[in-house]
């Protein structure tokens, strides 16, 4: 598939930045010698992390710094948040003074916080100015706000009162104060240390194209913008994907393979542990299993639709944690929905299993035995996949990581217990 | 967990329609009536789509015509595009001409489309005027324009031919004319019949506010705008992980949860015929299991470890295809990769196995069978699920939809014929 309505621009910052992606060291460093110190430090935002790395490993202090200098401090900071000590303290030492206390204080902010993602070229007007004089600052300090569709109103302490787009300072009269311009407004901003994903859901909920942070005081430092939410929601989604399952939250088709080996392993370790729970409930039956081998055969049925039951209700309550603010009684109360569901669909997918193995063996104890315990670990499946996300954000952790690692071993044990134990009780 | 360090206003749209989802209908009813129409508009705009079809379903249609025509069009559309026909076409009675013309042009785009989710109302001005002219323009029109951060200039036949934004027009000097302020621009826009994903990944990428939609000839017909890019990337992040085990693309925890037995009971009942070939495998070799019923007990550790290291490559590339524009030769190569990460995870955990079967049953060739079944499972597993998204895709098919199933059929069956058929050859 090719994009064939699509224009764009092959000089952009971000295609330059795929192109450097996939070119060699001494290509890389040709590009952006050659390029205005400017356009290469836009070039060097859009890389990808581990590439970016790379590059900025085998280029002098020096060089780095000059970049550095060029870039909103906000994205220097993360770049050199991503750098061993040692190379931070040598690039620091080319950075000028008043850049490099800008960049010093972003990095003392958390960066999975509003403070840690926040923009702070803003434009700050004081609220006794006029609509005239406002216009006079922009025009004369625009040119290097990097979002410049809203103006922050504050007072003589820095504490925001307000924000005005240049389309009201358009339509205002020249004369009228700011703090004039104010009445009625409903001010919607988040304190330094909101984390980034609720920041991101606030964005998302009210439609706003930046959103201010204030400190403690309610005194302005900086906006977070929309585009800087687009990545956190997509950073996040990879990570509840990813994190899930086991992989690493971070990993692209761009990683180095060892990366990933190196994240992923761990969690198949775990894995191997929780499997060996699962084969040690199947251990205990042992000896039903080599009188009845059929029993064998129908294990795997019995885990797949219970595991696949817990999935489809983990996948949803997932994304309801990532797409709405937190709400205790509300997530709660729809385990009850999975639960459910769970149980509605089970009935109907024993009935169907009944009715095969039915045919199959003719053996209608069996077919019920079977029938039975699949039935009720699809609804222990469906419950325990709503909930694992939530006990797991009760407990303040991710809620995504592992859970599928998690449901896996409760269906795969319960099952094989209810199915098996059965089966021991019945026909031995 | 509460939101402490958050201000926002109750009053807001996206809270009050938050409110009407939790109230009972006559409510409903009350809050809408005594609310001024263009403010009940932007509450049905923004309430959950199952919540709102429920609302509409109680209302006369002059009332539900009074409250659409308060709406952009583009809103109007997308709402009734939910509706049935009939529903409609008697809401469609009480709808005067223009906006009806209007939301009807819309509703012919398909809603997965540029032009199913644009935005029309746009300011649009001819290259002709001059910087004040515009400016005068604008403030007497901007009042309906739902984003008025940028212009639109455009040719007599209405051909585009730059964007400004108001910061652009503020800087210039007053005589000029916009088309000498267009110098150097590199436009990005799209045509109305890319998909929605699509427009959102250029956004993304290319951190813009709003991206221009045209039709063949290059004639603006307006934009998609950066918030509802941000609905669309969530929802596409929802489909990913849900459709992926076979829940409803569209289902959230506020669904009716009849819905959602309805939707995913298909996958279910899929899932029971992939479990039935994994147990179709298992029957081949009962004999073996009768003789050798630790056999039974090993099965979940080889089918869980490859199920999961498969589950993380799938997680991964379903993510680069969320992520990136589809570049073939990339998303294959990188099959490849996951197949090392598969491989070189496969022999370390097969030599944990090993190590831990032959301490538990000193029985060196089942130790060896067990590690071998396992390594050529998991790297299987790494390839199948690398490779599941990539087949669908080319396939013009969902790349997420019920992956996980084919997974988790492939990885079982494999490991089970593998596992047995080595135990059955060596054994017996």
């Amino acid at each position: 598939m090719e994009w064939p309505s699509v224009e764009f621009d092959n000089r952009h910052p971000a295609d330059v930045a795929d192109h450097l992606e996939n070119v060699g060291p001494e290509e890389q460093l040709k590009i952006l010698q050659e390029s205005p110190p400017e356009e290469a430090a836009e070039y060097v935002v859009e890389m990808e992390r581990h590439d970016r790395e790379d590059l900025l490993s085998r280029l002098s202090g020096t060089f780095v710094a000059d970049i550095l200098s060029e870039m909103s401090p906000d994205d220097a900071a993360d770049i050199l948040d991503d750098l061993d000590r040692e190379q931070r303290s040598e690039i620091f030492k080319h950075i000028d003074r008043k850049d490099a206390a800008l960049i010093n204080d972003l990095l003392k902010f958390d960066p999975d916080s509003a403070g840690g993602v926040m923009n702070t070229e803003i434009l700050v007007l004081d609220r006794k100015l006029t609509v005239d004089q406002a216009v006079s600052l922009i025009r004369k300090g625009a040119e290097d706000i990097e979002v410049p569709y809203y103006a922050y109103v504050v007072d003589e302490y820095r504490h925001l009162k307000g924000v005005l787009s240049l389309r009201d300072l358009m339509l205002a009269r020249s004369g009228t104060r700011l703090q004039d311009l104010l009445h009625d407004q409903h001010l919607i901003y988040v304190a330094y240390n909101e984390d980034k994903e609720e920041v991101a859901k606030l964005i998302g909920r009210y439609d706003l194209l930046a959103l201010p942070v204030v400190d403690l005081e309610q005194r302005i430092l900086g906006i977070v913008t929309v585009d800087d939410v687009i990545d956190i929601i997509q950073e996040e989604a990879s990570e509840d994907l990813q994190t899930m399952v086991g992989a690493g939250s971070d990993e692209t088709i761009d990683s180095p393979w060892q990366y990933s080996v190196k994240k992923r392993a761990p969690w198949l370790v775990m894995n191997l542990f929780t499997s060996a729970v699962s084969a040690w409930v199947v251990h205990l039956f042992e000896g039903t299993i080599a009188q009845m081998s059929v029993l064998a055969v129908l294990m795997p049925i019995v885990a797949n639709q219970a595991g696949n039951t817990g999935q489809q209700s983990l996948a949803v309550m997932i994304r309801q944690l990532a797409l709405e603010r937190f709400d205790r009684r509300k997530v709660w109360s729809a385990v009850l929905r999975e639960a459910r569901i769970g149980l509605l669909n089970g009935i109907g997918l024993s009935f169907l299993v009944f009715c095969a193995i039915f045919m199959w063996t003719d053996n209608l104890t069996l077919s019920l035995v079977v029938g039975i315990a699949l039935g009720g670990d699809m609804l222990l499946g469906a419950v325990a996949g709503a909930s694992i996300p939530l006990v797991l954000k009760e407990m303040g952790r991710d809620p995504a990581q592992a859970s599928s690692i998690f449901l896996t071993m409760l269906t795969d044990s319960a099952g094989f217990f209810f199915f098996l134990g059965m089966a021991t009780f019945i026909f031995t």
